[in-house]
């Protein structure tokens, strides 16, 4: 199994995705000048074929893994060799993120299109009709097993792995966890739907297997984060935050097993325990 | 000045926004059997005059103030008086809130959507195009002055307010206070942009001005936010979360005040500092 270890940051990140600014903290009179880090959030869109296709206000960093990510979930492409070439292009008003397809997927994608007008990163917010509502299916219920340590330890290491987080406060994280919680990819963004995405294209890119491992996400886990999941082939997810009613019913109807409000003593299984390993 | 204190929430919100549901949780072996209540998400597909327009995924409370709150800040409306009424009906797949337009608003609106599809909730997400990234100006810019024990007791206020959050640990709220502190409406919803837009929707159904008073949100403050909040013509906006750069960037090309890592003892101004009162 290959991994994108080396992927891992070690230095904080550039400064086009933060901007220090200047600020005025009040906790009493006078005002106190501050400096702050500011998250950059940047309009991205996300053009196949010369056609665009979605803006996504995404933090501008690790955009090729966003293109593979955002492209499997959103159900363009089935696999990482589909994708041709990213390329990214400046713009006044903000970024171009090409993505060029084999061919025969482009054609689908443009014929699926016109058919279907506007779906978006979240894999519900531009869709018109309730008809259009995702429902991807696990692709197989991976056997994989995993212990409570483990997943302590990845929690503690995407504490430590956040360096974008830990200076603006504005960004969340989307991790793969090896079983003993090492982590293989870790992704950061303004949306927590991005840096899901972002490390799914991390992990094609890679050729990072899922069926050894778990998801960690630091953001709340609603139903498209357990849609995202599904397509990936992920088969446990482990929030640290809440899960809404929906993303449980989806975890069932895909037999995924779904971990919340993790923390680094207790974990709150919501279904497939069966995966859980306990002494 | 009309004010929607009596939809200030007095009592746990109704079965349909959460679920109880039983958990394991795992602290050590043997997992202990609990139960958590899930906040519940649910598609609602807004149609405008018979044409579905976009699904949110939602918590299904005050579906009529997200009509009204939606159907400004998306700009299909720019007053109450152009929704001639709302109507929710429940389909297998999610709900449907109906919206009926004044006739001369439903024609602008069918004819803008054949030109640009799939505008959607958060403001961003389901454009394809740059060129169709929100651009709302503030209206007027009120001479509103804010105290920092009034926002002090605003959160305060809001975090005793939040029954469905202190429940659920999954929604996020959007609240409106007066210069005293004290809240004039409070909505909760899975979505940020959703609270927000209810909250307005709230606020635009009451007639309740908003040029005395200020915007409270639980969550990080991006750049639709601070968009829907110059649509409403809202001033000062109070964030306990932070800011992203195009957030401030917004805030300032609209002449708004924008406070953010808002705790009770220190609030932290990123711009528009001439709106924080000192003693």
């Amino acid at each position: 199994m290959s991994t994108v270890a080396e992927s891992l940051p070690t230095e904080l990140p550039s400064a086009s995705v933060r901007v220090p600014m200047q600020v005025l903290a009040y906790t009493g009179a006078p005002p106190r000048s501050d400096t702050r880090a500011l998250a950059v959030e940047s309009a991205v869109n996300l053009v196949y074929g010369s056609v665009p296709h979605a803006v996504m206000m995404a933090t501008p960093a690790d955009l090729e893994d966003f293109a593979y990510g955002f492209s499997l979930t959103e159900g363009i492409v089935e696999s990482a060799s589909e994708i041709r070439s990213t390329r990214v292009e400046v713009g006044e008003d903000g970024l171009r993120l090409h993505v060029e397809l084999a061919p025969g997927r482009l054609r689908e994608h443009l014929a699926r299109k016109r058919a279907i007008s506007g779906r978006t990163g979240c894999g519900v917010c531009g869709i018109e009709d309730l008809a259009q509502l995702p429902q991807a299916q696990l692709r197989n219920a991976p056997a994989v097993r995993v212990t409570l340590p483990a997943i302590a330890a990845a929690l503690s290491n995407l504490d430590a792995a956040q360096l974008l987080g830990a200076e603006t406060r504005a960004v969340h994280a989307a991790a793969w966890a090896r079983l003993d919680g090492s982590l293989a990819a870790v992704r950061e963004d303004v949306g927590r739907h991005n840096a899901l995405d972002k490390l799914i294209g991390a992990l094609m890119r890679s050729g990072t297997e899922v069926d050894q491992g778990f998801l960690v996400i630091t953001s709340r886990c609603s139903f498209e984060m357990v849609e995202k999941a599904a397509r990936l082939g992920a088969a446990v997810i482990v929030a640290i935050s809440a899960p809404t009613s929906l993303a449980l019913e989806r975890a069932r109807a895909n037999g995924l097993t779904l971990c919340a409000i993790a923390r680094a003593d207790t974990v709150t299984v919501f279904t497939g325990a069966e995966r859980l390993l306990v002494p």
